[in-house]
């Protein structure tokens, strides 16, 4: 990266980020802090810790001199996945966990930003502000996840219970279905260099594409609605053979927070449980189902690549969009050095592309070159099908 | 029954009772009380909610007129295994709930306490007396299982905590080893009439035994070590093969929260982790080991009628003791009607009879005739070796 | 065992016995005997090369002067479960076994029935006629496994295919239930000295029996089928708590090999799948079925003691009778030494006890004391329900 | 696909291609038809049973006047996959199924030549003809399976035994290590109209391609071995996330078949089990460990494009080769419609393509446009390992 970063400007992004972490969890209970719900789920008190610890590991302990660390157990209970680091808790096991509490991991929070301010008042070499830029675009995405996780969590709950707010709630989008087309031929993708992206996102390289047209809005529940009760779950035609196994095995029919009580369907959103909104995009879709959907349909979805070569003429959108691409490394792409080298390239192997951002996605953490990555049948995550067409 | 029972000896035994289980919790921090270790484990404010639960729908519901359910849902979350009382939150799932939050489940505490004082400001007829008294017997096998669990929670922990006293530590026995001997010939066993017992303590009756004594005191860590060192855990002959089976699957080579560090053995107790206490009983082993351990000593177990015949020659015990037998219903045992007959019927498969009582049993929740049952692998509740020989 | 065995009798009861083994197989084609259904069942070639097996390592070995292992593989692959007999194929891999071939075990059988005719030429000692005479017990007990997986592997077939012939059918018992009284009072069970029997049945010892009385026949399916039309399976009081769990996993509502279409139940019999029988005993329940169907008829199933006591007056039975009993060691058991300690008493745990008799079991191996022993949950074998009643 | 088919070849073809399956099992037992050693294999008579079955169903039935199917059963017990023909055996039950037996598949087998002579004696339809040529093919693609199954079989067995030819050892390949360069550029690949190929090899699209090249041999044994020597399964960094949980899980640290007894590797071929021939290309290695390879040889694997830009110029290989690309349609790719629309489409998610051939496939079933798949875990198969540098 040959840009330079301002610290005063770094300072105070770090300083909004780590706040919105805690605004997020404002409406919870100390007990929802703790539990993992399904294996994908972190405890909200672990993500807390584990962005934390992000910064205690990767800056404070390199560039702070003298910086004690707060709890030698926190390097154990708080690495997420870098073997680099060593052993952790197992994932799946995080739920277990009831201390530290959450007051203790609020003061690790509140230590790890004082640790940071304190830095701050020297001067820092551009090293560890590359880190510290780093460190904040991975709380972000992780703030995205705790949403993801506390919708979990919250749904999991016999006791009805929500955000109490309307901030993760869809809008309708354009009423006319309108096609942005994409001519055949040479283009590139890929971002250039002179503002942060992720190492997967780069190099820029060259793909030729076909032509092909990208719908100016998100599928609606009133659309994906008509395939559920055209009996497309049913319908063996539609899937891949893996996600007709799955959803057999899962008797899944419906999207993720779908419920269908006396003939009628309801959808659990973060504000309430109520009608679904038939003009809203529809959303938790698996790529199984947005794969079907779209060839019930008689479209496609789109490669990562189309997407981006459209982007700026999309108005994307309210959800990340599936597209057909699995996610793999861009040519000649080289993986970062050290334990960020574990941050993207290990993952990519038997994942799909998902492109654009959602409601739940932090300010600033949005960019049209942006990959974001999930597996085929996941859907607790805030996704959504944008439909092609070729020629 | 054909006592009669007291109303004012009964509410105080009531408070009495209720608040006990608020004092077990005492060293708990709020995420304590939320998950669930392991499949047996409950979490500490599902059991406060439970023994509620059990006086609100067994007593309230029939005997306060004009009751008010405290919350609708909590007739789904807090039952156990009650069929008769309808649907319920899957047993290994009770760690997923966060709601009700403590503060509501104590309160609940609170709401269920007033309404049994107003109960009993008028005449309570005997049935609901009767009731009111199993109620208390169970929240007190409850304290049991909580101080259990309790104990599997914090034992879970990276990082370490423990009840800082030591009510649940064990003392050491009798040093000197001595033999009670029960002579051949027809005893009666089980309970007599006039006073509190569980429906499987009955009917008394008539059982022929061989000659056989009863060791004075419970097996040692100290014997257990030799047992353990001596490379009982691989010697196939010493072990049922069922049990041979669950020990390698789960690689097991000494009683639970036995640790071994650096050549050392420690034992995680409740109020800490130290060296294992030689000269105090061995605990938390399962039937599996006791059995491999009485053949491996050449001695047996006791079955369950020679204990109880025995019984007040022994000073028993600071452990529940494995015995021989297997839950059987006694001769002529008539389970109840309703809901109670669940209590202890349907369990009388495939479970071994556990027999006196525990630093962890609930003051007055212990008589000779009780019949404790677990699965023979089960060890995280306190469980301890007598040895019996016969001749 | 103090009686003398007579060299001449025992040959020609291992002879008979010898060639009873592949009686049973005639009808099976080459590829069933290969295969392994599920767990329990071994693929019948794998029966032959272990009870062939069995006399090459506990007699050939140590008796026939430079006797010559057939094929050192075999010691690995025909072991079932004798660790001291060293390692083994797993239980659950038989049938992933297609070498040695159906001939080669046949091989096999030839040679070590030359063997111990060659054997047999010589003054053989007593040790090793014992040894002898419980091969030909083992292989008997084998023979009916034979035949139940026999009966397993042809129902599992896709295309119809039955053994042929009647041997392996019941026939109706009396139609008229009495009921044959034992008085309460002190008796001895267990066998006496001077036959063969397994070590399992003895000692010889006093029981005291409460007041109950035996049906004189067996339970018929036009029983059973009142209570599945009872809808008994969907009725929770009657099962054991572990028996219901296990019913609603497995989805089960009917006896095993029984059949419904289009509103008529059937049943898979070794000679042909035809109409249920109705005047004939039910047979494949569990004893989870045998128990609950006790419960609903408002009996009990009779403890083993009082089978053994009553079975003169019996006229037992075309089934083995599940008892009320665990499967446990009889007062001052001894298990043998060597390798035949792990015959039976390693089984002594979770396991229930049936007695009596199958149409399958062989000649000459059923006596009033024997205790057959089965899991609660196993249905794949002659398995059948007496009554007994209580006063 | 516009090319004309001439009857008399076809004929000529399918009878050389029938001939050839039963030629490949020519070594194995009867037994060995029979069993499923584990979830990918079939068992060998089953492939026999589901080549004829293909032309039963797809070509007998709709163009042979009267033809009369050989057993309903066989519907259901042989097909494969295909939603489309209705419901079948599941796919790891295949084991379990002794009828028909070996003798029963081979008359079947013979029925469904003879019918087919019987066809090609009238005028057959170009329609006709190209399923039939379908049907060719798709017997070959079998042979190949046919030949790792049975490799599977024989190497499960506790007894030694081989195919006793070596029609399927593996030669070395070039000394030296030269690179066939790829220049930057626009390309097309895909099968082009006038020949048969399968629909996943079209349409011919254009790529455009980085600069790169292909090494002109398989990586060998010895390299292989360096790898494994260089503790590289134990290195975390060379692996995918899901790879090294994958590895971890089933303890995987050298290629499948590979064994090593007394500090001295073997590996298991089907002519015999021997020293590891180190000049040999390694097999048997899964996405994972080609992958890991590449990575720490300081490589990559080649994308499916550039191998088949290259192939002209490669002497391709005695193994599938593994590349990097995802296994997804061709832009603008057509599914077929009716049932042989599930020959390809739905395993288009989740798999890495395969290109070349091995000395397991059968003549005339190669080309330079070929797509093979398979999961990245999977090692069954004849695999191996290309490597290509970039610039």
């Amino acid at each position: 990266m040959s840009y330079q970063l301002i610290p005063n400007q770094l300072l105070s992004s770090f300083t909004e980020t780590r706040d919105h972490s805690l605004f997020i969890c404002k409406p919870l209970k100390t007990e929802d802090f703790v539990v993992q719900t399904f294996e994908n789920v972190s405890p909200p008190k672990w993500h807390l810790g584990h962005t934390s610890w992000f910064f205690e590991i990767f800056v404070l302990q390199q560039f702070l001199p003298n910086y004690k660390l707060f709890n030698q157990h926190f390097l154990y209970i708080f690495n997420s996945y870098y073997n680099h680091m060593g052993h952790r808790v197992d994932r799946d096991k995080r739920g277990l966990l009831t201390r530290p509490t959450l007051k203790e991991v609020l003061a690790y929070q509140t230590y790890i930003n004082e640790a940071m301010n304190e830095l701050f008042k020297n001067d820092v070499p551009q090293e560890a502000l590359k880190l510290i830029e780093i460190g904040i675009h991975h709380e972000q995405q992780h703030q995205e996840l705790l949403v993801y996780d506390c919708k979990h969590i919250l749904a999991s709950q016999v006791i009805p219970s929500s955000f109490a707010h309307k901030a993760y709630d869809l809008q309708p989008e354009s009423k006319t279905t309108e096609w942005h087309t994409i001519d055949e031929g040479l283009y590139e993708i890929g971002h250039e260099a002179n503002s942060f992206c992720y190492d997967n996102e780069k190099p820029r390289h060259k793909v030729y594409l076909e032509k092909a047209a990208l719908a100016n809005r998100l599928t609606t529940n009133q659309e994906f609605l008509k395939f559920v009760e055209d009996d497309a779950y049913q319908n063996h035609k539609l899937w891949h053979a893996e996600a007709w196994d799955y959803m057999n095995r899962h008797q899944i029919y419906a999207p993720f927070y779908w419920r269908k009580q006396k003939g009628k369907w309801s959808e659990y959103k973060l504000s309430d449980e109520s009608d679904l909104k038939l003009e809203c995009p529809v959303m938790h879709v698996s790529y199984y189902e947005a794969a079907a959907f779209a060839e019930w349909a008689g479209y496609q979805l789109p490669t990562e690549a189309h997407w981006e070569v459209c982007a700026d003429r999309l108005n994307w959108g309210q959800l990340w969009e599936w597209t057909a691409s699995a996610y793999l490394p861009y040519p000649k792409y080289k993986k970062p050095n050290g334990a960020l080298g574990e941050y993207n390239a290990k993952f990519m192997l038997n994942q799909k592309v998902l492109r654009g951002a959602s409601v739940a996605t932090s300010e600033k953490h949005s960019r049209k070159t942006y990959r974001n990555f999930f597996h085929a049948h996941e859907r607790w995550m805030f996704s959504g099908i944008r439909l092609m067409k070729t020629f």
